[in-house]
């Protein structure tokens, strides 16, 4: 007898949850059938029948890592300007477990990315959308005065990507020297450094 | 017979070029014996008289990415303070086809080394070296009077790094948008925002 659709739905989750254990502990380069049947005590010929081929098993853990990126919790938009840029900054930092894993399979996800001209392009469009994201918030807030006139925020808008993911892996390699106090006391730094502007004390 | 002692340097040196290659291409997700084989016209089977292991492989590539860092050329200190801080910053870019390829080769590291305790912990070290290595040069541009009093060299060590290699990840992504003279402009404006200075025009 065929399981029942709930029961299959139960088991899909099951499978997912499997999958992300994995990466976040071993990343891509450690994501097997294997590894995954072994932390969900299956057969890997139990799960041949969710990923026939290891294609699809990498296909379903980018889809996952998509996913859980934009289901995460976000901070809201405090106030127009640096201070959103701020909370949509803080939103990428590993703060928590939960941020941290994200991130670890995030950087893990690179090497495959590099690899493969599609994976590139996706990363290379994720980027840019990220900088846009950014855009108008850097240009409110040049217009209320937090940044200089002269303010570019086309450049900062990378800068701030940039920063962000640049501390994200000097974090995920050495979280005792990166805790989340120091990780935020680096943002503001940085924010305060190309604006004109002092964040809250608030976190 | 068994080859002459200049032969085999020199094959040895072939076998690393091909792995260099293989590396370069496709990460160290795509290293494998058969793949160092293909880039060399040779049987898998010779391979293994060099890597009887996929671990003797994987040793071999990450001395050889740590060699090829330590040897590469590196800028002159053109002066105390900023000016050399930028010399090393911009020694780390990829700004070259060689610099490409070793950032993204080290970038590719990331998944293997954060999925295996005794490489996290290099990597973690080799980051605080990075660090330390830009610490005096962050002292002696505060006592030129190239950032404020205040400046703390620790963390503006730590945001030099974290801007410099997010901006290493966005540029390997998508090279058209961060040609050669955006990257620089983009670290001259990091540093002219941390400091009271602003850079030659002179890369």
């Amino acid at each position: 007898m065929p399981p029942a659709p709930g029961d299959r739905e139960a088991r899909r989750e099951e499978v997912s949850e499997a999958v992300w254990r994995v990466l976040a502990e071993k990343g891509f380069g450690g994501l097997t059938l294997r590894a995954v049947a072994a932390a969900m005590g299956v057969s890997t010929g139990m799960l041949m029948h969710y990923f026939p081929t290891k294609r699809a098993l990498l296909t379903h853990a980018l889809d996952l890592l998509e996913s859980r990126t934009a289901d995460r919790p976000r901070r809201p938009h405090p106030a127009p300007g640096l201070a959103t840029v701020r909370a949509m900054l803080l939103d990428i930092l590993p703060l928590t477990p939960d941020d941290t894993a994200r991130n670890r399979v995030w950087v893990s996800s690179w090497d495959l990315s590099l690899a493969d001209d599609d994976l590139a392009t996706a990363q290379a469009a994720r980027y840019t959308r990220l900088r846009s994201t950014l855009h108008p918030h850097l240009e409110a807030a040049r217009d209320l005065g937090e940044l200089p006139p002269t303010a570019n925020p086309d450049r900062l808008a990378a800068s701030a990507v940039a920063f962000t993911h640049g501390l994200v892996v000097q974090a995920l390699f050495d979280p005792a020297h990166f805790p989340r106090d120091v990780q935020i006391t680096l943002l503001d730094g940085f924010l305060a450094s190309v604006g004109l502007w002092a964040p809250d004390d608030q976190p």
